[in-house]
């Protein structure tokens, strides 16, 4: 594997805060960004636009946005469902937007209440504003491997929506193992099928480690090429499907394998861990990330 | 990687029981084997003649391996670490027994209270009587990438312990990440050296998940081409060197793993399943398999 650097994108601030059960308060989200941006993470995802009827833990978005002491070099992201998203995400500042549908119907359907062709219609107009905004989108996929409904989504259809999101205007997209259920030779698979349709430096994975795979899949990704990927400090996050099972992959412990690859991050692990222990405080959580039970200093 | 089979060897009995906190009754640890063997596992590391003046939680080894109700196709493995030990271990029927050495010459002496070389001139007696006994030997080789003492160990030690023990006539050699540091170019180095000396078909990996790496690092030995190894069926077994830390492998995640691969196990996941589930709360103790924790049946 050749020694270069690795983008992680931090999803603790949203993906993981937006799937535990305690509501946390503005003031601890930016502190969680700031300490996050401290460690050497340029790239967060720190807020979500999508209605606080249906995520009340992301309802104070443009105010944790606003909040936060800046770093130069740190992109701060947004999770935007529709125009207005945008639109709100734009006037709170954010560096970059997030758009999201699945690779699997009924999943889409249960999720965003749309159909995938729907979902990518409503993007649309978003990605013509992002666009005049200079704003970088980011479009997610879920159900990249397994859906709840369906079970096993093929690499076909993956590739379609990548395609899909990637020809509306997306410059990067995420590919989610949302269920945690994959294992290496199907996320070889599918990640062949969907470069074939977007360049593979274009390309991001976002591993649930529900059942403990996440990190070989990260192996197999980054020997497939994969230089760009999703995870949140102390594992924060849950997995709504299985509760009380493990939700994302810790950031600290994927630092401690793509530094032990000799694949730069840019992130003090010593940082990292520290901010991964105040968290899980915060939370009285479990902290998820076996490095940060393990590490000594 | 190509569709064949993996011989698993479960270390919950032995190297799981030992680095509990709790004693457990010989009862519970009869009853833990007849499950493991029921679920398909057909090596088991049963019991320890070790003196119990080091190790009170293995003085029952001889009850234990006299009072299981034994399958016809299981291996009842014990660990010996001297002919004393074997004896011990003959009389209560074992079918294979193991001798441990390290990598590192600090880890050895704190460990035994010998050095390597003298460990080995141990051996040799045993090993004939064993010979004679017509029962296989497997070789333990901890510190197989780091240790506590003297930090990374060289790929060239490792050869050497390795080769020294199969010449002695050990069968197999298993080699542990016995702090589980490694990540997954250092397991291939260590790997690429030990095969120069021992075939790959008879060596062994026995990762621990202290820092979150035992299934990476599996994968990356799998494409190797190793297909003996260790785990422990609810991650069981703590780490002396962190405490809080993760321990062994989950047998239940790398079962997933392998049939996520294709490779064959002959193991029932969802027995599996539920006898790690009953091991945590006969312990008191958090389950250690994600798998075992996000399983729905």
């Amino acid at each position: 594997m050749p020694t270069d650097s690795v983008t992680l994108v931090e999803m603790a601030p949203r993906d993981g805060l937006q799937n535990e059960a305690l509501l946390v308060s503005t003031a601890i989200k930016i502190e969680l960004i700031e300490r996050l941006a401290r460690s050497g993470l340029t790239r967060i995802e720190a807020a979500s636009f999508v209605s606080p009827k249906w995520v009340p833990q992301m309802a104070d978005g443009q105010a944790v946005l606003l909040g936060i002491k800046r770093q130069p070099q740190v992109s701060y992201g947004a999770l935007t469902p529709n125009l207005q998203g945008l639109k709100a995400a734009l006037v709170a500042g954010a560096d970059q937007v997030a758009v999201f549908t699945a690779a699997s119907e009924s999943f889409c359907q249960h999720n965003i209440n749309a159909s995938i062709a729907t979902s990518l219609d409503r993007f649309a107009p978003l990605l013509a504003l992002a666009k005049q905004s200079q704003i970088p989108v980011r479009g997610y996929v879920s159900t990249a491997l397994d859906c709840p409904y369906e079970g096993a989504v093929s690499p076909t259809a993956v590739a379609k929506v990548a395609r899909d999101l990637y020809q509306l205007g997306c410059d990067e997209i995420s590919l989610g193992d949302t269920l945690g259920t994959g294992t290496p030779q199907r996320v070889i698979a599918m990640l062949h099928a969907v470069s074939q349709e977007v360049p593979m430096a274009q390309l991001a994975v976002h591993f649930h480690d529900t059942y403990g795979q996440a990190l070989a899949n990260v192996y197999a990704a980054l020997e497939q090429g994969i230089r760009i990927i999703d995870s949140s400090v102390a594992g924060l996050g849950g997995c709504p499907y299985a509760p009380g099972a493990a939700g994302n992959l810790a950031t600290e412990d994927l630092v401690y394998l793509l530094e032990g690859l000799g694949l730069k991050t840019g992130v003090s692990l010593a940082s990292l861990v520290q901010t991964g222990r105040w968290i899980s405080t915060q939370l009285g959580r479990r902290n998820g990330s076996k490095v940060g039970l393990a590490w000594m200093k």
